[in-house]
């Protein structure tokens, strides 16, 4: 946080007046606010997110994945430069990493990385938060979408590093899923092992240049006869393998089309809309797990115990159930 | 329930005493009785397990997954019939899967199937419940691991349908996990897609018979290589592929060599303890997740005002953050 400017906390007036001008100084203290672990500030958070509520909702989502080193901060830098200059759209960028080692690494440095984009006026480039559990990152991220889109972003980018878990949630946020893959020995291995193949609705094989292309183009026929193999979506739609090179500026629009077709599809067929509603549906149900969690493991009760029975558990004399049945009846009868 | 006869109710000494001599038909009530959602049945299964615990532990945990159609349950006969006659070992197959439908279709089918095994003094298999959560249906075979290694069993297999998630837990719960796959067209998709080929400490190619053998020793290179992309485990254990066939009994052996050598490893170096340690500690927390939701969502004034909130996230008129919180709210002005 050393880097953000602290200053004089800002009104209710103020946040929602300055979030919905499209303010960016004021979006930024109003995400800052939503990932404060103070109740006051959550407090004013969801006063502030349901007050922006009928401003939401009308940009395109698109999440998107890769391992370390396929290059994904050069492509979002190109990626947005080419919609907020040649389609006039206004971009925001947020990331989810729960992994504040590699936020140090990857996100923090993304934003140095992605220098021109940050200057351009139609961008937005928030940081990850370093550390913090998925779901506390998560809950933030979803909240961060909203109040972006309240400010006027019509293009939102949800940038998670290929860890796993982080992209069941990513993927629980947006309307386009984004794999970005590296040609090269192994790749099959790079977004098959972690389920990630399933959830993409397109494939782009990056750093398509160079001496690069041919084992691009391989990879791009290899993927392409993977990805139908899979259960096809619910959508009917057929994800799209393509290749791209940012440094070169190629291959970039056609996959902002694939993404266009697919809202497209989707908005007509009424899909976009179902989709949207079930993932509100799960972020509430996973919000009120992460509280349910929260209040548990931060009674005090419970945290003058919890140490204990898991000695007992790691130590075999008791079991885990009734270790975890005696801290459970603890808290309820604690809180009752 | 309807095929296990309903016997007068057991008391506490009834069972730990059947458990402890390995009587088969208090287990299987004993194991009835974990799977019960009634609070007295849950309190006695706790007294039983808790006097069974010493007793526990010492089992070598077998997981065994795959698609349906590789040839599991006719994979688990063999083996099973194997160990309990060429080893003399005694063996527990239990089964996670937590969609009913596919339940009756596979593991009750299974038990079926596996008439031989289930006609053989040594073996004890047990259909997975019908229905039911994850969270649920995870938390009870956990505990009737317990059971089945206090009754006597010194081999236990856990068997999932490679349905996604399921595999996580199973991979909470066992020693060791073994991928079936079969050999073909878009295998590679079977068990890489899922993210299970991490999980994997060997995988066996199934139906190595026939005009089978050369497209399964031809998959046996090919996840070879796939496989040893992948990071080290932590143990230093490479993951071995081979190729079996149930209906010749080929490559059954090699695959419990694969096994014991491996238990072995781990055993000497500390990492069967820590593992197990580690995997207690887990079962403990998800068991307190699971009860924390459950007396969320059972409870009355929660269950009168979710679907109205929910009602209002999906048509936008409050946020799911908002919905989660006044939720919350409720819930815990009220257990207070």
């Amino acid at each position: 946080m050393g880097k953000i400017k602290r200053k004089t906390e800002l009104s209710f007036k103020e946040y929602t007046e300055g979030i919905l001008q499209g303010d960016r100084s004021v979006l930024s203290q109003a995400i800052t606010l939503v990932e404060s672990t103070l109740p006051k500030h959550n407090d004013l958070a969801q006063r502030i997110i349901a007050h922006c509520l009928p401003h939401t909702g009308k940009s395109i989502r698109v999440g998107i994945t890769g391992i370390p080193g396929v290059g994904k901060s050069t492509f979002i830098e190109t990626f947005g430069l080419y919609l907020t200059q040649e389609k006039k759209r206004s971009v925001a960028v947020l990331a989810i990493d729960p992994t504040s080692e590699r936020t140090k690494g990857s996100i923090l440095g993304d934003k140095i990385r992605m220098e021109e984009l940050s200057l351009e006026p139609n961008a937005f480039i928030r940081p990850s938060p370093t550390g913090g559990s998925l779901g506390g990152v998560a809950k933030n991220t979803r909240e961060s979408i909203l109040l972006c889109e309240a400010a006027g972003f019509n293009t939102i980018i949800i940038e998670t590093v290929g860890v796993g878990q982080s992209e069941v949630a990513v993927d629980s946020m947006v309307d386009f899923f984004l794999l970005l893959l590296l040609a090269g020995a192994g790749d099959e291995i790079q977004g098959m092992k972690r389920g990630i193949m399933e959830m993409a609705d397109a494939v782009a094989i990056t750093k398509a240049d160079g001496e690069n292309i041919v084992k691009a183009e391989l990879a791009k026929r290899e993927f392409g006869n993977a990805i139908h193999l899979l259960p096809p979506k619910e959508s009917g739609w057929v994800p799209e393998i393509t290749t791209c090179s940012s440094l070169q500026n190629k291959g970039i629009n056609e996959i902002w089309e694939t993404i266009i077709k697919h809202q497209e599809l989707i908005e007509q067929s009424g899909e976009l809309e179902k989709k949207r509603q079930k993932q509100a549906r799960k972020w509430m149900h996973e919000t009120i797990l992460y509280g349910l969690k929260e209040n548990f493991y931060s009674n005090e009760q419970i945290k003058s115990t919890l140490l204990e029975l898991e000695k007992q558990v790691t130590q075999g004399k008791k079991s885990p159930f009734a270790a975890a049945d005696e801290l459970l009846n603890t808290y309820f009868k604690n809180s009752s």
